[in-house]
């Protein structure tokens, strides 16, 4: 007896998807779930494989299992192939274990020839139609099948359509479709020297082995190469029943969704079209009807529907999305899958489904896409808005805002203090726009990448953001910008959305995000299985406010270095770069001293009982200087010096490779007094809210570590600072010590580092850029074309190259824990927001991660998920 | 029976260090080859160790022991502790494993009181020496046995000296010494509340006691922390007769070396002085005598002397450098020890020594420092000139030049041209100099480090160089260089040394480097015991014939770019990089191919057998475009595009962090036709020569690759056009794609790598850049900081860190090895020439290193030394 190549979809289920591949395993499970799926039968992997071993032959007992399996369905739908009054009609395709393109597509309507399409007209009432779908079964078959070049299809069809009126295919008459059905027919036989196959048998025999070769095309291999899937898969085939839904007004077809797909409501959502095919409904001529009108139109097939799509739903428990025909009467389901949603329905059916005890809270937990939660963190536009495009850029940071144009940063400022609502618009930013940027409701920038310093300076304060607006011709001194041939000026109102990276005209209504309480449920939960901590980076006390509104569990990152920028205190910091003494340097800093510690105090109060991991001075001091020979000589005059000795000093600190220059704890080991001012700053900051009854845990951050002594050199100026001023005021504290992991040597060496540090945190920033040799602000002139080409898969500012940078993160985490068991280790790089990046730390071992506070109820969502992931969910 | 805690001299041996210390260990083997060395003893580290354990007490036994010892040297010298007329004095002094700084001292004639000093005058002849001998012991002794602060000592010397007439010490009278002597002990008494102990014995305990304790300073466990040495090692104690030079003009004193350390002629090398002590000789107040008349002078000592000299050199089977002293005829040894050499000297010693059968090949191969070689190499400054040193910068190149001062590179090339000999003296160096750079005899450049263009580019040609000298102010537009107060002009002669730095006024005569027979002896050996090889970084035909005769195996590393900037193809290439379509490119570039096809063909032949790895471009294309508006508007007018156009360009391509930026494989991915462009002159090369009969074998090296994709795209590239040249000429090559691995991601994803490159090369420069985050040209501001305050033990720019960049080339190696088994694996960064790094590749496993032309022999001894040291030499 020869080996079982066939199976009906009554023997097959969900979990035979190597033998049956994708589709024919779900064709099979829905089956048996009771749905009136049209009948049908799948041809297996097997075979597929067997075919191409034997040279291209059907192995024995295929054809003679087909056509058993053929007159099992012929059984079922009481139709027979090639019978000219009731002709059964089937679609072949091919349905590989995962979905690829490449292979062959679909052949519909197989089994159509002179004869049998008469009986379809008549069946149909359509003849036109049944015309139609012969002259479409001709062409895709000759090409797919028969491998026609198909080249003059198109040029018989468009010669015949000059003929018509309307010159639209829908313009053509039967008559000529039937012409058209003939001529293509010659031309195959031309092409291909073969006639085309009359007999459906013949059809369905010549149809299988298509696929069967389709899975050894070149296009095909080269796609499993790529993607790394084996060539001995094979592909199955699948030959289903055709329905018609086009048969009269007892037929008809639709889509519908269990749920409401947008706002997540538990009520049957979809629409229908008596009389139609499915394409009809897509193409959007006739208007179709929404799918409660069923009730009345078909109440039989309605209420049958009504009780599938509970079962589907009951089945495979989640929100179903999907398709039927009606044919005379009798309903058929085409297909049925996890539908899509957005994120607020995302949300409510999740909690919903457990609430109604359909799934547990870990998978509800699981059911939600932690990147989908940004829809609801931020304002949107008004969906139902009229809206004027201006220009699209980078969605850099999402959100939409409304606000008059401002150019300049310190009119930005001025404006906003005087209760204006403001949209800051530059070439590209630098830190000197900081407070600029801080006034305005969002910021769009006509140069820079997703990673520019607008992008990540707004993502931060999580505030709208669009950059890399090439479009925007923008002019400084005049105060307008020109954008496609339309000026606007100074003071013209625009909207942002961050999320589209849309610049729109006016002001566009916006709507503000509801964190509704199935949101806050979800998050609740989700905090219940989480295992690792998610902390905020966040610089300043309203930061850290918002990133406890988020649920963020302590700082993970402050950088001490936006806080120079704020107000005049820009000038004593100049004051201590300019310095050319010690002494003049040490009071330029005591200017500085006590306004980080009210920094620091504010922020403690917010933390109150939550660590707060302060960061020393990292950028190279260059940054706080300007460029420009006019600004340069404005700061000398405002500092009283001579506009050659700044100029000279500016010139000095220039670096060819800023990244890889003097910055980092290389500042703080060359001038000490900066460390321990700072340091003095958060001490002293500690002593006082202790003295307000705050529970206070600073934690000192050494960044850019790459020798274990720059760590001793610099902890010992931390410890000696903190001792000074538990004997200056006689209040002690606990305090930790630790550094940033953002060097691959720091990576390498973590374990002699940690003989040091109390804790680490991975700048995944700075270690991606040294990991790859990639800096953030050069890579644009070819990473996008990288990722476009796939030679990587993505941004590896965005989404953590866990093959490459990984490695390193988990090298020092093992390795520093080698040397101090019980070390804390972290994450602050734009990562910590990412999914993917935070399940990648639970992984390996994090203790938390740390990301901007917008992005915090993300990364509690995906470390939840992480951790039930590894439960088996 | 108590503890044995002394050992005699006649006890120990070389292998006791661990017991006995260093310094005991070799006194005590001294000793046992039958030198005449002074009767002494010494305490053992144990017994440091159970004084301190005893909360400084002495343990039981130790002192009884320390009597008897005593009795021995009493009895050996005839001499006895405190007896007047034949006094015995020792100095005691500390001795742990290692020379270890914040020890204590040498105490020397420990036993002079009152009494005793009367008889050593007698004895010497000399109260005066006698009591200056008392003065100095109650100095030494109070300040480092009884802890007095000394600081009115030099007040009470002063004094006295303003009563002289010259105010030197020598005027001081033996009258003034007694008051001075009695003064010092009041002070003494006043700060330590103790009287100056008369008695020798208490002498004695008292300074072993202080040893003891010496090794638990606060000084000397800091030292124990910093340098990782255990603190239970302790330290012991040596007690040693002192014997006296200036006993008369039987005595005398002298060092000498068993064979000439400047030669290295077989011959004793030295000098003495009679009646005098050893510091006499050093202080040169009085000529000592060559050591050859002695024999006339002191026959009998000079004969056992000459004696002990050959029987140290075949004990020790080195040169010795040996301290001695006769002492009223009798010849006692005070020290032997390696003798420190030139370069020349250690070549012909340890040649010579060979020959003689004292030691095998291998020994002395290993006894050559290769870093020393560097002393043979090049050009000398003759050491007999008389010099006038103008500055000093860093020593960059090796070498000694002379030339007539030249500040524009132009100008160099075409005085070069007519016959001068031209010094090229910039402020700092960028590529557009390199004309100037191989037509001057050396360069010098007021900024830059060690790893600066200038210093790099010259020490890849084998020039003389001298960066980073901050006292030459240079006036380019005046066409003077003014240089403390001293100002010249172009055309003046100025000799730059760049093994020391030094910038010379005037033509000072130079030595050319000798080849001596001696030292392609040492080589011949060395290559015998090498197992890895040594390829040098070849740019051109010139720097290729050098590296073969300088004994490369073959090009490890030929930068296509430098190529770039000869003569007129710079118009090509920038014609290139301003095209702004593809035709406009691919034209330019099809200029360029012919004169690359020109230079590889040079290369393949002077290379005939060997293998050649050619790197594709490499560099970002804005350092082939100039910077200033000035030049950039004469290149455009030459170009004959617009200025602005140009200038356009030049912003567009500018880079925030070039070194991580748009450069390596990221341009050829991106603009594949420079790739396509240089693999055809690299195959279209190889086909004529082969014609010629020439064996060629071209690897073509991808730069900066991080991901395999980037790889296998420029891999596909090369490949087609080895095809495509194949096809066209009919004529087949063997060739290799391989990769540097130069990021750490690289070394990381080595194994994925490995299955697409043929070979590695670590370039181990930008591999330090980013491992340590820490870019070349920016670190100058820093780096030196860090060397000088030992946080990083070298500049690892200079010498590879193991610790670090080393796990990156190990684990780069092994990983990629695990897919690739048979990969070739080398490095080609500046380390390939540096002994220490050459040793660790020998290690990890490479199969060669490449590096200078002129660091080939150092590479090839190192390697050699590597090899040995893995057999336990």
């Amino acid at each position: 007896m020869s080996k079982k190549w066939i199976y009906l979809f009554s023997e097959g289920n969900t979990g035979m998807k190597d033998l049956l591949g994708g589709k024919g395993a779900n064709l099979a499970e829905m089956s048996n779930a009771g749905l009136p799926v049209p009948p049908g039968f799948t041809i297996t992997t097997e075979a597929c494989n067997a075919y191409n071993d034997l040279g291209q032959k059907f192995p024995e007992g295929l054809w003679e299992q087909t056509l058993a399996a053929l007159k099992v369905i012929e059984g079922q739908t009481g139709k027979h192939l090639g019978d000219p009054n009731n002709p059964l009609l089937v679609s072949v395709r091919s349905g590989a274990r995962v979905s690829m393109p490449g292979m062959m597509d679909t052949v519909l309507n197989l089994g159509l020839n002179r004869e049998t399409l008469e009986g379809l007209a008549k069946l149909t009432n359509n003849p036109r139609f049944a015309m139609d779908a012969y002259r479409r079964f001709i062409q895709m078959f000759g090409k797919i099948v028969m491998g026609a070049t198909g080249d003059e299809f198109e040029e018989i069809m468009d010669e015949y359509k000059a003929k018509t009126e309307g010159g639209q295919d829908t313009d053509l008459t039967t008559e000529m479709l039937e012409e058209i059905a003939d001529k293509f027919k010659e031309i195959i036989k031309v092409e291909t020297g073969k006639d085309f196959p009359e007999d459906p048998f013949e059809q369905l025999r010549m149809a299988i082995a298509a696929v069967f070769d389709s899975w050894m095309t070149k296009r095909a291999i080269d796609y499993r190469n790529f993607n790394k899937l084996p060539h001995n898969w094979g592909t199955a085939v699948n030959v289903v029943t055709m329905v018609f839904g086009n048969m009269g007004f007892d037929s008809g077809t639709g889509v519908a969704f269990t749920r409401n797909p947008a706002t997540g409501e538990k009520k049957l959502f979809g629409e229908y079209l008596l009389n139609a095919q499915g394409e009809d409904v897509v193409a959007g001529i006739r208007t179709p009807h929404p799918i409660e009108m069923m009730a009345k139109e078909l109440p039989e097939a309605y209420k049958q529907f009504v009780e599938i799509a509970k079962r589907l739903e009951e089945h495979y428990k989640d929100m179903q999305d999907m398709e039927f025909t009606i044919e005379r009467g009798k309903l058929y389901m085409l297909q049925t899958r996890t539908g899509k949603r957005t994120a607020a329905a995302a949300v409510k059916i999740a909690v919903d489904m457990a609430h109604e005890g359909l799934i547990n809270r870990e998978t509800a937990v699981m059911r939600v896409a932690p990147k989908q939660l940004d829809q609801l963190l931020h304002p949107t536009v008004d969906p139902d808005a009229k809206v004027e495009v201006l220009a699209k850029g980078l969605p850099a940071s999402p959100g939409a805002a409304s606000g008059k144009l401002v150019f300049d940063p310190d009119k930005a400022e001025k404006l906003a203090a005087s209760g204006e609502k403001v949209i800051l618009m530059r070439v590209e930013t630098a830190p000197d726009d900081f407070h600029g940027m801080v006034a305005a409701q969002g910021i769009v920038t006509a140069r820079g990448g997703m990673t520019s310093h607008a992008a990540v300076v707004a993502r931060g304060m999580g505030k709208c953001c669009v950059v890399g607006c090439g479009e925007l011709n923008i002019n400084y001194e005049a105060g307008t910008v020109t954008v496609n041939n339309k000026m606007l000026q100074e003071g013209d109102w625009i909207t942002l959305n961050g999320s589209t990276g849309e610049v729109l005209n006016g002001q566009v209504p916006t709507k503000e995000p509801e964190m509704s309480g199935n949101f806050k449920t979800l998050m609740s939960w989700a905090d219940e299985f989480r295992t690792m901590g998610v902390r905020a980076n966040a610089d300043t006390p309203h930061d850290a406010q918002v990133s406890r509104d988020y649920g963020a569990e302590g700082i993970g990152l402050c950088r001490t270095e936006h806080m120079f920028f704020e107000g005049d205190r820009i000038d004593a910091v100049r004051e201590m770069i300019v310095a050319s003494t010690l002494e003049e340097r040490k009071a330029a800093l005591a200017k500085v001293e006590p306004l980080q510690q009210g920094d620091f105090e504010g922020i403690f109060r917010v933390m109150d009982g939550y660590p707060v991991i302060i960061r020393t001075l990292d950028p190279p001091l260059h940054e706080f200087l300007p460029k420009e020979p006019e600004e340069i000589a404005g700061l000398a005059k405002k500092m009283g010096i001579s506009a050659a000795v700044l100029q000279e000093k500016v010139e000095t600190l220039a670096e060819a490779n800023p990244m890889l220059g003097f910055r980092g704890c290389r500042l703080g080991i060359r001038y000490p007094e900066i460390t321990e001012m700072q340091a003095r700053a958060i001490f002293k900051a500690a002593v006082t809210v202790k003295k307000e009854g705050i529970k206070v845990h600073p934690k000192v951050m050494i960044p850019l570590v790459s020798l274990v002594d720059e760590l001793k050199l610099q902890e010992a100026i931390v410890r000696k600072a903190a001792k000074d001023v538990q004997a200056e005021t006689g209040i002690s504290f606990d305090y930790e010590v630790g550094t940033m992991i953002e060097l691959p040597r720091a990576a390498l060496t973590a374990n002699e580092i940690a003989e040091v540090a109390e804790f680490f945190s991975f700048g995944t920033n700075d270690l991606t850029q040294t990991t790859f040799g990639l800096s953030r602000d050069d890579a644009g002139r070819f990473l996008p074309f990288y990722v476009e080409k796939k030679i990587i898969k993505d941004d590896p500012f965005q989404v953590l190259d866990q093959e490459g940078v990984g490695q390193l993160v988990q090298m020092g985490t093992e390795r520093g824990r080698s040397t101090r068991p019980d070390l804390e280790v972290g994450i602050c790089g734009e990562h910590g927001g990412e999914p993917n990046s935070v399940k990648f730390c639970h992984r390996v071992g994090l203790n938390y991660v740390s990301c901007s506070p917008f992005r915090v109820p993300i990364a509690r969502l995906a470390a939840a998920q992480a951790a039930l992931e590894e439960k088996g969910y």
